[in-house]
């Protein structure tokens, strides 16, 4: 006898079936005893009259693996609109203990419950709102994937081991590698941009590392990073249109796709034009210290609540809550961003906001090797490093004007989801507190 | 002026273009000048004429960034049957020293030139045939993708920084993680056996971590794994099913939208059936000593010899080059296996062998709670280890039958083109010798 599924049931009335799943749910109702089976595709109702079949659940708990045959029945009232009748029971894989956390009601997200649902994550995912979330996550990569392939881009996989030269900024974690010191990426900006050499278009959807000892809302120590890098870009612009028309495409897909699952989680409605508003950061500095009265006109990034408030502004007056920062000051630099030509004090680099957080980094890389050595001497890096050298061959033998993406994939799905912190978002999360499961 | 790519000049014969790339080939011929250009969808020829023109490329070495405006000439003779006739040449980037290795002729891949390939890999992959290796392997992800998605996997993404506890086998990676020992993930084995209690059928193509001191042709210490479970099957057999259909359907799929380039680097034929032929260890080891003369009856695994020697048997007795070798002995398993009910001394352990070399792993697990405990401390390992204790949450709250693959990503590009050692499948390869570029 074949299994079938929970949400083919229904075409199966009248017919004696075989399902198979996890016990999700077990009451009893006036010497009557219902149970809910969950498989992958949802849950089916099972009503259990016969004492015999009955006492086979007896100390039976949540999770237990279940086999069944029974009688589908009509029943308007049951999830999916059909019940199981005179089941015949046997129990696969029988769990003899309660579980540690409740699975058949959706988990808190409260701050003080996450360190709860981070511990039992193992047990969580079987929760099937939290569940939710994780096939969210991956049908976005799935959308961002066939965006990417359709318009040219070459998946690449670069290596997470670096010989230890380091893009600044984050912190690295270091090991040792046969002897030698080893660093873990903190992204593939080295390898994305060498690969324009031979692609023009590549990406990657990845891991990255960073030993930030940080335990904000925003931060973790393992991400997953979506890079993007396209050579042959008449200007800055080119990457800003490819990066909005991504993320429209994208996230106006998930919405019509995964509408329901987004409105069990109570994500709010999607505000997005097909091309976003850019502010400079001087602009926002502007504008938030005129609305709110905190002076950031001093400020060389946005503080939190700055992101916070123009995403807020932008939604109701441009009917658009992504927006573009542009025209970061010179001292946040990286070696390898282009300074602005129009304005030497700014960089050609603009920060994507969501929903009052930054999402993605989308700068212009300076492509001109002798400009590039002199601003990675500038920056107190060595060009004779051996983390560097391979790096700077792609540009001494050519490499056409180019910029690119950073995305936090975690970021992402915290946000389109309507999340509160970005762990919520990532499986099994790493910060500097924790390391398990 | 819209930049045309070069396989779209042939549809503007007689009209004036706008054309961008790299300078790939430049030779004088009777006080003419040839160029060809090199871009993300190929190479055109260009002729140049006027002396003005041509001095602007004195001392321009291959891999300088042109843009050039032109007219287009039906031409048989040149690449895609066209050629760019009366350029204005403009040099966007110039590269004014030659590079360290040849780039407009394939790259030997003999053994002894390979340290080269790898040390200038950064303008190798700037080669025409060199790219094809990619682009094929960005395309077979692809496709793998396509296949899991229809069969309803859920894509995850699990941590690569583990807490330490080992699948047995292979040498990790350590680290410091914030006052902590970490350790590099092997594999995503755990996670994606835990994820089987969410969504039944999970897979994960990431990067994998080995500190396995060797320099063979078959072994990298960072390696792409392509990795899936599914849980409710009713026999190993269903796995062995699984693995057969993607690789089936992915290799046939390659061959026949990438017929021309796996022709370009000599790949030979694709010899398989829906179905691959199924050889116990010990039948192997029995046909190999009857044919060879050489015993490998008390071997505990197959020597590469063996690998190569079957796949060839099949080949020309099956017409199928790939096999599954079945019923390892129960000395080499690990501690997850399952042993096989019908003979306790071997294990519910497949491998898929194709063209000579092991490509996937394709076990059952133990999925009961106590037996798995069991086989831990038969192992020498300790259950109440903080990594095996969330592992073995899954398993105590219900984990139904399940199986899956270990993929070797880079060993699946290496044989389908037809390579002979697995880092020229891989963009930047790692071993105990290499750690750049």
């Amino acid at each position: 006898m074949e299994r079938i599924l929970s949400n083919e049931i229904k075409n199966y009335i009248g017919k004696e079936i075989l399902v198979k799943g996890w016990l999700h749910k077990k009451r009893a109702m006036g010497g009557l005893m219902f149970i809910v089976l969950r498989d992958r595709r949802g849950v089916v109702q099972i009503l259990v009259e016969d004492k015999n079949e009955g006492e086979k659940l007896q100390g039976i708990q949540i999770g237990s693996v279940l086999q069944i045959v029974g009688n589908v029945i009509s029943e308007p009232r049951a999830p999916g609109e059909v019940e199981i009748h005179e089941p015949k029971i046997q129990v696969l894989i029988p769990v003899t203990e309660a579980g540690p956390i409740e699975i058949d009601k959706p988990i808190s997200h409260k701050s003080d419950n996450l360190d709860t649902l981070f511990e039992y994550r193992v047990l969580g995912v079987r929760n099937i709102q939290e569940g939710k979330v994780f096939k969210i996550r991956s049908e976005l990569n799935r959308y961002i994937r066939e965006f990417l392939n359709k318009n040219e881009f070459v998946e690449i996989q670069t290596p997470k081991i670096l010989a230890g030269a380091t893009e600044g900024g984050a912190e690295v974690f270091k090991f040792d590698y046969f002897g030698k010191e080893a660093t873990l990426a903190q992204s593939p900006q080295f390898y994305k941009q060498i690969m324009v050499g031979a692609f023009e278009r590549v990406f990657e959807i990845g891991p990255a590392f960073r030993a930030e000892p940080s335990t904000t809302s925003r931060h973790l120590s393992e991400i997953t990073m979506l890079d993007m890098e396209m050579g042959f870009i008449e200007s800055h612009d080119d990457v800003l249109q490819m990066t909005e028309n991504l993320f429209y495409s994208v996230l106006t897909r998930v919405y019509e796709e995964h509408g329901e699952e987004l409105k069990s989680w109570n994500a709010p409605e999607l505000i997005l034009k097909p091309s976003f508003p850019r502010y400079t950061l001087k602009q926002i500095h502007e504008m938030y210290t005129k609305a709110t009265g905190t002076d950031t006109t001093r400020e060389k990034d946005m503080t939190p609540d700055e992101e916070k408030w123009i995403c807020e502004y932008s939604k109701k007056e441009n009917g658009c809550e992504a927006i573009f920062v542009t025209e970061f000051p010179i001292e946040s630099m990286k070696f390898y961003h282009m300074v602005n030509p129009k304005d030497p004090t700014t960089v050609l680099w603009a920060d994507l906001l969501f929903r009052g957080l930054e999402i993605a980094t989308c700068p212009m890389r300076e492509h001109r090797y002798e400009n590039l050595v002199s601003q990675m001497k500038k920056a107190g890096l060595n060009p004779e490093h051996s983390g560097y050298k391979y790096y700077l061959q792609a540009f001494k033998y050519g490499l056409p004007p180019h910029g690119g993406f950073g995305f936090g994939i975690d970021r992402l799905v915290e946000k389109t989801i309507g999340l509160g912190n970005v762990k919520e978002a990532t499986l099994f999360p790493r910060d500097i507190n924790r390391l398990t499961p």
